[in-house]
């Protein structure tokens, strides 16, 4: 956190709006609303900040006088062919320099899924990968990329952020389940180049969930505080089915008070997918988040 | 297994037809096409079973020279206030006499999710329950309720068979997720009473799956195999998203040779959830499971 990082006078200041919660708003919008309402930071996605360029997105934000809580989204390390893999690490030390740029330390990593599912997300699959579900492999892969864009990161002051993703998203998007693996996989590296991320939607099911917090903690790698709700039933889109803190299954105090007690102090980012959130205007979807943030969240950070 | 339980004529003795892949067929139905296919077992759900009656139930599988594999299920042990936690335990008696009955020795039990989701699934829910959304406490009483039952399982040779549910279950049907987790669970009781389900569908995304596939074979507990793939777009309704073997991301040789280094000598059921699958012929449904069973799974048995 800044030194202006004590509370404000709305209590809104460790609040951060990541801009898929605003997924129809240009990155300008998301910081004229997140400043409006009082909150802290925001945390933008590389497509928002390619819009206007990472130099005037820099700009934009601190003159708005906000932090980046974090930059969404390096990754998708789990390619085996060789050109597919240069590829994606080319693209990781992107989004490397646009975190420094933009004067975030935290990179958010979703690992990617198994070839086998390339073809769903658009990635180019070869004849190989169609056949390639094997996930102990995918996940070697994943440790090799980050310990190859460690050092990289590492003279930027940039942290690569593990984000350990709901099982539901283990085929296609990300082969991390659990803050447990993610904490194994960053343990050979030093705290302030390889962290994790706690959001609540991918783990909040997790019989280990608290010791792994408790863990990530001690271990000065927890990078990030991510809040959003299980809902149902799921939305036709499974990706969009994140919701409002509140609307859902999660229970908010209970997991907001081990991330305090395992010493966070940063920002805690919303980050919502949801149709019907979308389709508000951007200070009614902000004083939403306000409203639940402030009911369910900010009491139990301590 | 049976004595009869050596290899038959068409490979298929391992196999056994969970009612449930034959949507719309009567049990009679589906002890037909399981025999007249070769299959070995099948693996009746309770309404299947209520519809003709226990023991003629009993008496029909028998007659066709089938084992049981499995009852499907007794469960649903979270409710905390006092009536609905009783009408549970009392509905478990009867679901284990019912086992007793069939001959079978493994009655898989799917634990129940947190009471603010319990009028999803049509079940009671008090002002209380709506609010309650600890899963730490739903997955004590679940121990509880096991305990409870233990005594009643064990005098009719009944197992109790945890299954870890995917954490895509978790906020409504079932909060156990993991065989770590279920293991744990099981672990004050003798291995004859209470074991686990390792059900691909739910526990392929496990980082630990190997190590806990193993862990459930080491002390005896391994009750049943399960096979069905995750498949990708999910279903409009989740739970119907379970798909023929290969037509998904699961790596079945793969699961499957895990099972057989963990001593696993039992039966193989499939139990698919799909719309379309449901929509053909019942002798061509286990013609097409019979198939990928022949392609991915038999070979890796041992």
């Amino acid at each position: 956190m800044s030194p202006e990082g004590s509370v404000s006078s709305s209590g809104l200041n460790r609040l951060s709006l990541n801009t898929a919660t605003c997924k129809w708003l240009s990155l300008a919008d998301c910081v004229e609303v997140a400043a409006r309402a009082g909150l802290g930071a925001v945390g933008p996605w590389r497509d928002r900040v390619h819009e206007v360029g990472v130099e005037r997105a820099a700009a934009m934000i601190r003159a708005a006088g906000l932090r980046v809580s974090t930059l969404c989204r390096g990754g998708f390390l789990t390619a085996s062919d060789g050109p597919a893999r240069q590829a994606a690490l080319d693209d990781n030390h992107r989004a490397i320099d646009e975190a420094a740029t933009l004067g975030t330390h935290e990179l958010v990593m979703v690992v990617g899924g198994l070839p086998a599912a390339f073809a769903r997300l658009g990635l180019r699959m070869t004849d190989a990968d169609a056949h390639d579900k094997d996930i102990a492999a995918a996940r070697n892969r994943v440790a090799e990329g980050i310990a190859e864009l460690v050092p990289y990161a590492r003279e930027r002051s940039v942290r690569l952020v593990l984000e350990p993703m709901h099982p539901m998203f283990a085929a296609d998007r990300g082969v991390l389940q659990t803050l447990r693996q993610s904490l194994d996989l960053a343990a050979p590296f030093p705290a302030d180049v390889v962290g994790v991320v706690a959001d609540t939607y991918h783990v909040w099911w997790d019989p280990d969930c608290r010791g792994q917090i408790e863990r990530a903690g001690r271990e000065g790698r927890l990078a990030s505080y991510q809040v959003c709700d299980w809902i149902l039933p799921l939305a036709p889109e499974p990706l969009n089915s994140r919701g409002l803190m509140g609307d859902g299954f999660i229970d908010f105090p209970t997991i907001t008070s081990w991330v305090r007690d395992a010493g966070y102090t940063g920002d805690v980012e919303v980050e919502i997918f949801n149709e019907d959130l979308w389709a508000l205007p951007g200070d009614e979807i902000v004083g939403r988040i306000a409203e639940r943030y402030r009911a369910l969240i900010a009491p139990y950070l301590g």
